[in-house]
Order: C-alpha cells, then sequence, then structure tokens
C-alpha cells in the first residue's frame, strides 16, 4: 500500500535520549543488498556520524540508516567517532549485514557525549520493529524541535520513492540543515546515483535558508535496492530523467515541509534575484538578502521595505547596476531603474501581498543574465524565544 | 571649557523631517580653512550623498558637514544625487565657503525623496544657531533608532579631539553602520590624515557588528582646522603617534556607545578567535560567530551553548583543526582540544558569566597565529520587535 517501498523496512523506537518516551531512534534497512550515496554538510566541524559515514557513503554500498535525536555527537572527540561506529556495528550484527554498510546521523545538543548504554538497547529494539509500514514512526524519531513529521511517498510508473526529512533551525544554504533519507525500490548503478544526488540537493535543499545557520549535522542519503526489477539505471539510460525528475519533487516536497515548519516562521518568502552578471553572483545576493535579519524581521511585520532588500543586495559584494535596480514585492514594483514608483498605493498592495503566508521577493540588479531563487522565512518573536530557551 | 574644539561650531535643528519638533538637522562648521578625510560604506548601493561626498574628502579640503536623519536618500535616483548636491550648497551660500567643501549625509528611511522645501528652510535655521558649544544638539540631529546622543570629547596635551556618532541597527562589519563626524584644532597634512583614518576605522568600527548588516549610508569624516597653531602633523612627525592614539581612543569610545546603544541589545559579547592559520581567517570565523542569530539568541537567554559557537565557526568557511578547538565562555573553559571540560560546574560557571551586561567568547580554532576580536550584541525580542515595525 502507499507509505511502501518494496524491499525497505523502516522503525522508530524510544530509546531514552529524550525525555517522556519521545521517539529518539530510527532505523532504515533493505531486505536485499542496496547502493546508495548521500551529501553530507560543509560546516569545518563535521559531526562525528558524518566522519564515520562520508567514506562509506563514498564506497556506495549502503543498506541500513541509523539515526538518534536529542543528541547531536559533535565536537566530543574520538570518543563521538567511537560512539557513532558502535551504533554501526550493533545495526550490522541484529541485521547481519557489515557494519560498513551501515550510516549514521545524530542530531540535536552539541557537545555532549552519547548515552551509549540507552542506544545500544535501543538498537536491537528497532531492529525488531522494522517493518515495511514503519516510515512515520521513523519520521518523528528523527525530529528535534520540529513540530511536525516530515514524509513524501510518490509511486510513479513502476517504482516507489518515499522521503523522511528532518530540520527546522539551524537551516541554511550549504547543504541546508537537515537530515532526510530516501529509499527506492529502482536498481540505479551508484557512481550515477551519487552524481544524481549531488545535482537534485543543490537545486532543491541548498535552495531553503531558514537562518543562515550551517549545521555540523546535515546529511542526506539515498538508498536505491532494486526490488523494483529493472535494469540497472545509469547515465543514459532511458528512465535516468524520470527518476531525477522524481527524486527532485519529492526533495524539493520536504523543502518545503521543512520551510513551513521552520523555528517560529509564520510566513515564507521565495527571494528571486535576476539581471546579475551571472548564476553565482545571484546567489550571493539571494542568500543575503535572505539571511538579512533586517529583511526577515520586515517580512514577520509585513513591511514591504524594499530599501531593506536594496541593501542587503548591496552588502553581497558582487557589482550591481545602480541605475537598474529594481524591486518587486508580491507582484507590484516598487522600484524600478532605481527610482521608487507607484507611490503609496503600491506600498499598500505590496504590503497585503506581504500578509499572505508565502511571498514573492524580486530584485533585478542589473541587465545580466544571472538569476537565483531562494526559500527563506521571516523572524519572529518566537524564533528568538525558541533559540535564546532551547540549548541545541 | 569642555565640549568645545577651537575654530569648529555645531548646530541642531529640527527642519520637520521628524514628526514632533524632534532634531533633524545638523551642520558641523570650521571658522577657518580645514582639511577632511573621510571613510564611506563598501556596500554597493551607496546613497546619494556618498556619491556626492566621496570625490570632495578624496580632494581633502572639507569645511563643513550637513546630516539630515529621517530619511536616507537611498535609491532615489538621479534626483537623490541633485538633491544631495542642493544641501551642500545652500549650507555653501550660508557660509560663504565652497560648496565643494561641504560633505553631506542623511540617515532614515531608504527610497523616500527628501522634504527638500523643509531641509532647505532649515538650513539656514541650522547655520545661524551654529555655535562652538552646539554638539549635543548635533549630535542628537543625527539620530535615528538611537536611545542616546553620542559624542566623545579628548582634550589632549595642546589639541582637543571630539566626535559624534550615530548608529544602532543594520550595524556591521565593513564599515559598521553609523555615522560619525570627528574635528581637531590640529594642523594635518590631509593626505596622511586620510591614511590614518582608514586605519583606525579599520581597528575599530570595523570591529563592531550588531546585526550583520551594511548600511548604504555609512560615513566617517574627521576635520583638522589648524587652529591649536602647530606645524601640520605628516608622516613622520613627532606628534604623529600620539594623534593617532587620540583618534583611535575617541573612535573606539564611539563604538562602545554605539554597541551599548544597539536595537534592543541587553548585553555585548567580544568575540575573540585564535590558533587561525592567518588574521584573515580568524577575522571570518569572528564575523561568522558575531553574525550567527544562534549565537545572538544563546547570548540573550544566557546560554554558554559552546556548541553554536562551533557551529559558527565551522560554517566560515576556512580550515579549522578540529582536534584543537577550544571555547572559552566568560573566562570559563567549556572545551578543549576538540572535547568538553569541566562538566556541569563550569557550564554553570559560563552560564553566570552570560549573565553579566558584557561577557567574553573565545574561540581557539588550531595551533596558528591568526587572531581576531569582533564587538557584537545579543538579538532580543525588542530587536524583533523594532525591526518589524520601524521601516527603515
Amino acid at each position: 500500500m502507499a507509505l511502501r517501498v518494496p524491499g525497505f523496512l523502516a522503525a522508530g523506537v524510544a530509546c531514552g535520549i529524550k525525555d517522556g518516551g519521545a521517539l529518539d531512534l530510527a532505523v532504515i534497512a533493505s531486505e536485499r543488498p542496496a547502493v546508495g550515496a548521500a551529501v553530507f554538510t560543509r560546516n569545518r566541524v563535521p559531526g562525528a556520524p558524518i566522519r564515520v559515514s562520508r567514506p562509506r557513503a563514498r564506497r556506495g554500498r549502503v543498506r541500513a540508516v541509523v539515526v538518534n535525536s536529542g543528541i547531536s555527537n559533535v565536537a566530543t572527540g574520538e570518543r563521538g567517532c567511537r560512539d557513532a561506529r558502535e551504533m554501526t556495528a550493533a545495526v550490522g550484527r541484529e541485521l547481519e549485514i557489515p557494519a560498513g554498510e551501515v550510516l549514521v546521523s545524530s542530531t540535536g545538543v552539541i557537545g555532549v557525549p552519547l548515552p551509549m548504554r540507552r542506544i545500544l538497547r535501543g538498537i536491537p529494539m528497532a531492529v525488531r520493529a522494522l517493518s515495511p509500514a514503519g516510515w512515520n514512526r521513523a519520521a518523528r524519531a528523527i525530529l528535534t524541535t520540529d513540530l511536525r513529521p516530515k514524509l513524501v511517498h510518490q509511486n510513479a510508473a513502476g517504482f516507489a520513492l518515499l522521503g523522511i526529512a528532518k530540520g527546522s533551525g539551524m537551516t541554511m544554504p550549504n547543504m541546508a540543515t537537515m537530515l532526510a533519507y530516501l529509499v527506492t525500490d529502482l536498481a540505479i548503478e551508484r557512481s550515477w546515483l551519487s552524481g544524481v544526488l549531488r545535482e537534485v540537493v543543490d537545486s532543491t535543499f541548498n535552495r531553503l535558508s531558514i537562518d543562515g545557520e550551517t549545521s555540523t549535522s546535515d546529511s542526506v542519503a539515498v538508498m536505491a535496492n532494486g526490488a523494483a526489477g529493472n535494469r540497472p539505471i545509469e547515465a543514459g539510460s532511458r528512465r535516468g530523467p524520470e527518476f531525477v525528475r522524481s527524486l527532485a519533487a519529492v526533495c524539493q516536497e520536504l523543502v518545503e515541509k521543512i520551510a513551513a515548519d521552520g523555528e517560529g516562521v509564520t510566513r515564507l518568502a521565495d527571494v528571486v534575484v535576476s539581471g546579475a552578471r551571472s548564476n553565482a553572483h545571484a546567489d550571493r545576493i539571494a542568500r543575503k538578502i535572505a539571511n538579512s535579519i533586517l529583511v526577515k524581521t520586515a517580512l514577520f511585520g509585513s513591511d514591504p521595505n524594499y530599501g531593506r532588500l536594496v541593501q542587503a543586495a548591496g552588502a553581497a559584494g558582487v557589482p550591481i547596476e545602480v541605475g537598474r535596480l529594481g524591486v518587486r514585492v508580491g507582484g507590484v514594483w516598487l522600484l524600478r531603474n532605481g527610482v521608487p514608483v507607484g507611490g503609496t498605493k503600491a506600498l499598500r498592495r505590496a504590503e497585503r501581498a506581504m500578509k499572505q503566508r508565502r511571498v514573492e521577493l524580486a530584485i533585478v540588479v542589473g541587465s545580466g543574465a544571472g538569476r537565483a531563487t531562494l526559500l527563506t522565512c521571516d523572524l519572529s518573536y518566537e524564533y528568538v524565544r525558541i533559540n535564546a530557551e532551547y540549548t541545541t
């Protein structure tokens, strides 16, 4: 039925890292050998789980993933790496597969050692609980400050693709802050899968910025187990583009769920930059705007403050043609060719657009062909409250 | 008397840009010819006043400054430049000096044309009000969301140095967001003065970051009129270092006043980065930490969350020796050589330190000699309120 992917099992259990019996340990596994690929944070202080998982993902044989939430296993020294390896060894033992085919993630508070006794008691429980219908519980077990689990499922022509994700704070550009795991029953050649994943992550997760922060634990992994019985998809395969489209669609849907669940988010904005000299320039401007706390507070206050967009664009450090500057908020032009247009009437219309749940903030910075878009959100009292009170 | 600098006059008047009769127009002038230098924002969309003032400052003959608050004259097209020039022409006429020796600044809302009728009525009023004791009113007339005027005066051996500044939001690295004007009665050779100002701004104003935003209007200008009767100070002069020290001290005191008056600020932090491969690397890490909204909300919540410092440092895009990572909060080591130290007792002591009005956040990122410091502040509910409600 829906929410199943042939040959894949999932489970989420409570092993006691979080208080109150909340789910905090997830295992995903393929019943048959599978290939995998992963993309990790570009933060220079990656968590121990990433240091353990990265070479395994590179080898491309991935049959299971184990994830705990509540504690991130970052800044924990050599002990952290030992703990991460031990988690994968426990999963390997229980599933009777090589530990080297198990990836591991941890998310939560930084700098605290993992309670390994609880985790090692939890892993056999999780493996026993593995089921083709366990995705909802797995999706819940990987959450931290998220309000809602994030699960997307697609049954396309002849194959299934399912993704779960986690993320709401500390979410940003260089591999938007989160964990996401995708599984498909297609057979896929692993080096091709790895390239495709990188490409899709760049156009989906990396186009999201909640708060300009890059977590130390970001990971996106995909597994393909071939239960669909197709000839392995590789470069040039007829079915390649179809899979890439599905993967991009599922990832984008996860991105939208993450953005909507951002900490204290009341409003989303699509930042659209055009007219830059290059896409790279446009991207720098889009990130500067998306991460500007003055833009984000204006978004919270529904203030069509195009001056702040201009200020942020100008601070991106790339050339801008001042005489061609344009700003369009919610479809309403407020600045064209460097001069305000439309008067108070336009401002009122833009303000109304900014009261919606989602608004487009478009800026033209010159006559070039460079373009970029980015999804961001507002900065509310609630964001401050959550992050002043919660120890991540 | 105190608060005077021989040969300099200042005034602040209300010309009706702001509501309620608030002071909004300042003029500073030297009674005798003076040299000047200025440093402006690196924002790529500088306001019209900067486009008018920059070449004048470069020529180095500066005898007066006119500043309005309330409206910034940014993103106002060619009209903005005409208006800025007209302001300086009016000051020139009233003072009987060339308009080319007058600098102009505007600060406040972006994208709104200046109410030139009011300003041109206000300039003669301001010139008539010029007085050797007008500094307090001038310091008040340049404010926007600031709560307090910022004025620093130093009477050193044989000369006077006085500075006023404005700035509390949109304050950041590349020429920290603000306006500052400094005057001295020393005679100073102008190209030397220009180099000295750049150097002092780099070590004072540019070491402050309130919110990571770079305003379109940042300007620091200095005038020296020689009323002290000294031989002009130039490169190699015996009195040079003494003047540089005074200038740096006055600028630093203005920086502290700006930081203390930051929008919604409840707490300041000195970010100290050491062990980087170079000072430039350390600077990038310090800025990433100082501008991290997760660090800033932790600062607001007095949460000794060294994980967020580590995360921000890792996101700066420069190399970090993970095994040598150290974090010291308020003098208390929480992480050394990549491993947490001191346990909950250390955390409690660090938390107490973080409840102070000012705290040091030190991070060691390796074994290199690169160092940087930066002054920053917390992110409070009040900051969000001010910036969600106030149209800049």
